[in-house]
This record gives C-alpha cells, structure tokens and sequence, in this order.
C-alpha cells in the first residue's frame, strides 16, 4: 500500500486504463449473461441512495419505506397480496434464504437438521437437475444432501422422480421458472400439488422469469401458472437485476407467510432493528431505490414492450439458426437460445466464436452453445453474429 | 405495480421526498454507526463501475484486477505478503466465509460436521462472549454449536475459559481486533498459541479494527500484535467500509492459503470462472474499484491521521464524560467510548438523547450508552452532545 496520499486526478487516469480491460454490454458481445447494463435512471438513484444501509433500518427510514413498496410491488406481480421479503444481493443469497427458512422449520416441526437432537437427521432437498449451482452452494453450506431430479425430454423436472426421491428427510422442493441454461419452466403446478400433499416447502428459482413471465402473459403468450397462486409455492426467488432492469446486485426473495423470516431471523443488538434475516449484515439502500425508480419507470406496458423484444429476438435467431443447419436443444420459451452443430464439438464452436470476439457460454447438461437475448442484444448484433456462423462453416467447409 | 410508464422528473421528484426521511452522516448525529458518508472520489469511481459483474470475472477482467491488487494492499498491511480472499458485503459475510473454511476443512481432515459419515458429529464454534452477531447467524446458517467463552474485567476474552471450552469437536476459535460495542482488542498472541497447539483454525474479527490499528501503531499507539504476523491466525475479516472509508458494500476477507478458498469452492458451470468461493453470487465491481480509489487516495499517512483525528475526538468525549459524573465502561483503545450515569437508566437516558436527535445505541454487555467515533463526528458535534448531557442532567436534578 502507497505510504502517501495520490492525487484524485492520477487515480482516475489509472482506473480508465482498468475500465478499458472490462467488457461493455452495449458492444453486444456479450452473449451469455443475464444482467445487462443498468438504465441511466436507474444509476443516477443509486449514487444519490449510496450511503443508505439497510443493515440498519431505523436510521434509513425513507429506504425502508422504497423496500417495501418494492417487495409489494413485486408480490403483486407475483400474484401475492401480502409479501414478506427482501431486495438482496442477488438469486444466490435468495435461493439460500428460501433453503435456510426450510430447513430451520423442519428442524422446529419434524426434529430434522437438528444438532441438539439425540440422533442428527440429515436434511435433504430436492431440486432438479437443471437448477442453478446456487443450490449446490446451498447444500453445502447448510449441510443438506442435495438430491436431483431428473429431467423429462423437454428438460423440465420429472415429475415422477420427484416424486420418487421423497422421504421422511425431504425438507424442500426446488422448481425453476426459467432454468440458467435453457429458460426451461418446471411444471409448477403440479410440483404444488406434490408439496401440499406430502407438507414439504416448495421454492420457486424464478430468478430469471419472474420479471418476464408475467408480462409476456399480459400479452397473452400461452405459460402456465408459476407463482403464488398456487396454493404449495412457499417462496420465490426473482432478480430485478436480470430481466427487472435493475442495476446489480438487485435480488429478490418472497414469503408466503411471515413466519419463514422469524424461523431464521437472529436478534441484532445495537443496531436501529431487533433482528436480521437476511445472509448479508449490511445492506446496500442504492439498489432498492434504483429498483423502485426502475419498476416505476418502466411500468408493467415498459416490461412487456421489453420482454416482447426480447422474444422476438430469441425467435429470429432461432429460426435463423434451425435453417442454417443448427439444431436447437429446444424451442425457446424465455429468451435463451441453446444450439450446437452436429458436425461441429461444442467446445470448439465455443472457442472460434470467442476468437471473433462473441463471448458465448457453453451449458452443461445438455453441453450445448447458450446465447441469453437480454436487451442489450439488438437485431443487427445477431445478424452479425449469424455472419459470423456463416464464416465458420464456410472455414470448415460445412454447407 | 403501475400499468403505464412514469416521467424521470416525477419519479426523482417523488425520491426526494423518501430520501428526506433518511438520515444523513454529515449532520453528526449518527452515533452509533461504524460506517459513514463515502469519500466523494469513491462515489464516482463507484458510478462508473456499476455495471460490472465479479460473479462472472472473466467479462470483467479490469475490474478483477482491481480486486487482485486490493486484496494484496489489504493483504500487506495486515502482515501477509501472499493472502488469498476477497472483497465482499461486508463483516458477515466475511465472518460467514471464514467458519465455512474451517467447518468444510474440518469435514474433511477430522470427519466433524460430515453428513456422509457414519455417526454425524455436530462441529463446535468457539467466540468470545462479545463477538458479533454474526457469529450466532454463522452458527445457524452452516449447523454449528455456538459455545462462548466468557470475558475477563477488561472485557477481553478469557484465555483460561477458551481453553476449557475446547474439545475434540472444535473446528474454530474467534478472536476480535475491534469489538462492536467496546472497540476492545483480544489477546490474539494468546489465542495464536492455543490454536497452533491445538491444531484449530484461528479466524480473527477486525470488521472495525483491522483499518484503524495498523495505522495507530505506524504513529507509536501501543497495540499488540493482532494479524497474520502471528502464525496461528488463518484468516481475517477487514470492513474496508468501516474506517477503510470505502462506501458499502465493501467487506474484505483474506485468508492465509490457498486451500482454504478451495474447501469450499462451487464448481460454477456456464460463467467466465471456474468456481466460486463466496457466499454471495452475483458480485458487484464497484465497491472493488471504489476501494482500490480510496486507499490509493488515503495512503497510509491520510489513514493514520485520520485514525488519529478519531482517537483525539474519543479521548476528548471519554475524558470530558469522567469530568461530568459518567462512568466508561473500559478506557478507550479504539474510537468507541462506552458510558452510564450512575443515577440514570441506560435506555432512559438513550431514549432522552434520541429526543433530542442523537441517534446513540446500546450495547448489550454490558449494557451501556456506545457512542462510535467515525470520522462524521467531528469536536463540535461532540461539545454539543455534552451541552445535551448538561441539560438531561439539570432537567434531572443531578448535579
């Protein structure tokens, strides 16, 4: 570390050099992640919210009041008139909390997961085998066994292999409204059903969905219900960051009921509020106004004209793709393309289109090319992008 | 949810008003607080990193540099010339990372806290009776029995009721450079040595302390050893958004290997990286950028003096408060001074002061008025508090 003081004016000349190393969303390169550029409203409020902390409530009272409108907001979006929750970090920190609000009720009601029991009875959970790496991480840290379910031919869970791997253990059930790789939706509702039967938490991941789904429903695209009206689903993960527009770190977690904050909620001496339920201590106020100013800016019509061009992207390139040979994992329902060429290893076709400077992802299962058409991906990058294609095969001598 | 989009200028508008109910850092009249207003060049760089992503490094390879060179400036001044970590949410979270390290590792060498073993052994997590909350929220979250070992009459923790609380079962010893209610220091040298001994992970909590002590002992302070000079310290929590005065979120968790980021490390499909080792997953690179800003800003000599200038202002309010008939709890070693009235009930004379707008806290043991002297609270903020004491009292009849 610098023994002296450096002037402003030199720290900043350095940091543009760093800032050039970073890529930009509006290049349209990036082709594989769900955040975007954060609208320009939206980061104004969050440099004027910067020294808000919500770790602390009672001295940020006007930030509470915006996180509370927020999670109203986003409940009724999700079809729950009375929310309990939370802007956090993200659709990790929200995934943890559902599976910690789970597994601390079962250690209450059902003795499982609990150390000061005679015989410790490991927790488990079951989520599908499509579901993010978050929950792996959950597992881990929460000590569960993590148990996954297969997938059906359109890579939604089995419904019968979730059903198959329920026992006296289970203490929550995973279905995902959206999944990372394919934008694949679970069958919900009958995941409801299997959860209310058998009295097992259910948690939707619509970390990716729930600030799409809803509106392309508006506007009459045909998706089956995911969401709070459905009497199991006790929790709901929904990342503003994503297709909210948001800026990071922006996530979201719903409760059903207040009693899934209490089960985990420990006492915090000291500060301006009696407990904490979050993972996070200290929480940044920034997002939650950059969040409310968004929502209020885009409104649910901004959010339909958005997801609805995010569509028509998705379909363009995936009839364009499906005609130049390429083979589609399946049809998209969200906005994510998922391709390979059958003459063509994955990987390979990975690393020549990273070569051109497109910065794809390569999914895992099914191992497969991953294009995420958030909005900062316009028409004319997917013509390009196509161009490239083209280049290859010709390269490889591939009709 | 709004159907239709609002205007930019009635939606700022409409913030103002929110942002009038939070208060501000500036006023001087937070005083309970270990953060404070963000340094104006910080703000900036903040704003301009916003968009990038450290949950997925490989867009965003400036700003991971950015993080490599903190955590290594971070690294030097805390005795490491090699430290592994990284900058996070906050003390929590770091906290948080610290024990999963030591639980997973000691999953792994001693089969404690392993669900896959034949009979499970519930890992034992020892703090000293002042540690803070988020030690009993680590317990929670990752299934530890919390055992605390009490203090000594300085408020330390008592070296003879650590060692009587280890046993067989205990994967971690909590030492604090810096507590949150009395700014206390432990005997981290001793804890050192029962920890090597023992072979147990030693994690030290310097949230607070961390960016404050370093600098004081640069200026003659007398403070002993706390950091990763002594070699059984494994790992060390630094709040550079406490007296780092980064803005929040900006947290620091450095470890002393390799293998300790490793245990508990997620294989993360389809992003820039490999894996992932912080709890969080979406990560975002402005408060990294924003730290490296402000500690290139500060150097060690502008930390040092404004270390010093905290400490002036503390022992001005704890000498004048001896002066007036208050009682300290302990002599000031960091910029926190802890008081009563021997004829006033603490919550009663914290509810008068909050009367009167100075938000103070109270800690819990023992219970006290904790007055935290950031660098927001400047000598005639304080003269106007003891002005305020003046007038309780006479109202009081106390003379």
């Amino acid at each position: 570390m610098n023994q002296e003081p450096i002037k402003k004016e030199k720290i900043l000349e350095e940091l543009i050099e760093f800032k050039e190393k970073d890529l930009k969303f509006s290049d349209g390169r990036i082709l594989g992640s769900m955040c975007t550029s954060a609208n320009s409203l939206a980061k104004k409020v969050f440099y004027d919210f910067l020294d808000s902390n919500l770790g602390d409530p009672g001295l940020f009272e006007g930030t509470q009041s915006l996180e509370e409108e927020v999670i109203n907001d986003i409940g009724s979006l999700l079809s729950l008139e009375k929310p309990y929750g939370n802007i956090v970090t993200g659709g990790t920190e929200a995934n943890l909390m559902a599976i910690r609000a789970a597994r601390n009720l079962a250690r209450e009601e059902k003795n499982i997961g609990n150390i000061a029991a005679d015989e410790y009875i490991v927790p488990e959970l079951i989520v599908p085998k499509s579901a993010h790496f978050s929950f792996e991480k959950a597992a881990d840290v929460l000590s569960l066994k993590l148990v996954e379910a297969d997938l059906d031919e359109n890579y939604q869970v089995d419904i019968g292999s979730v059903k198959d791997n329920i026992n006296d253990n289970t203490i929550a059930i995973v279905g995902i409204a959206g999944t990372t790789e394919l934008g694949v939706i679970d069958p919900i509702k009958d995941l409801s059903k299997i959860a209310t039967r058998n009295n097992i938490y259910l948690h939707v991941d619509a970390a990716f969905g729930g600030f799409s789904i809803p509106f392309l429903k508006d506007l009459g695209y045909e998706i089956p219900k995911f969401d709070f009206s459905l009497d199991g689903v006790c929790s709901i993960t929904v990342d503003p960051h994503k297709m909210g527009l948001a800026p990071i770190p922006s996530g979201c977690i719903l409760f059903r009921d207040k009693k899934y904050l209490e089960i985990m909620a420990v006492e915090a001496p000291y500060l301006t509020t009696k407990e904490q339920s979050t993972l996070v201590g200290t929480r940044l106020g920034a997002p939650v106004a950059a969040t409310w100013a968004v929502m209020q800016y885009m409104g649910r019509e901004g959010y339909g004209e958005n997801a609805n061009e995010c569509m028509i992207n998705t379909h363009f390139l995936a009839d364009s793709l499906s005609k130049e040979g390429f083979e589609l994992t399946v049809e998209p329902k969200l906005n994510i393309v998922s391709f390979n060429h059958p003459k063509i290893p994955t990987d390979d076709l990975a690393k020549m289109l990273e070569k051109e400077g497109w910065m794809v992802s390569v999914s895992s299962y099914p191992k497969a090319i991953r294009i995420i058409l958030m909005n900062h991906i316009k028409h004319n990058h997917m013509v390009e992008f196509l161009d490239t294609l083209d280049e290859i095969k010709a390269n490889l001598d591939i009709k």
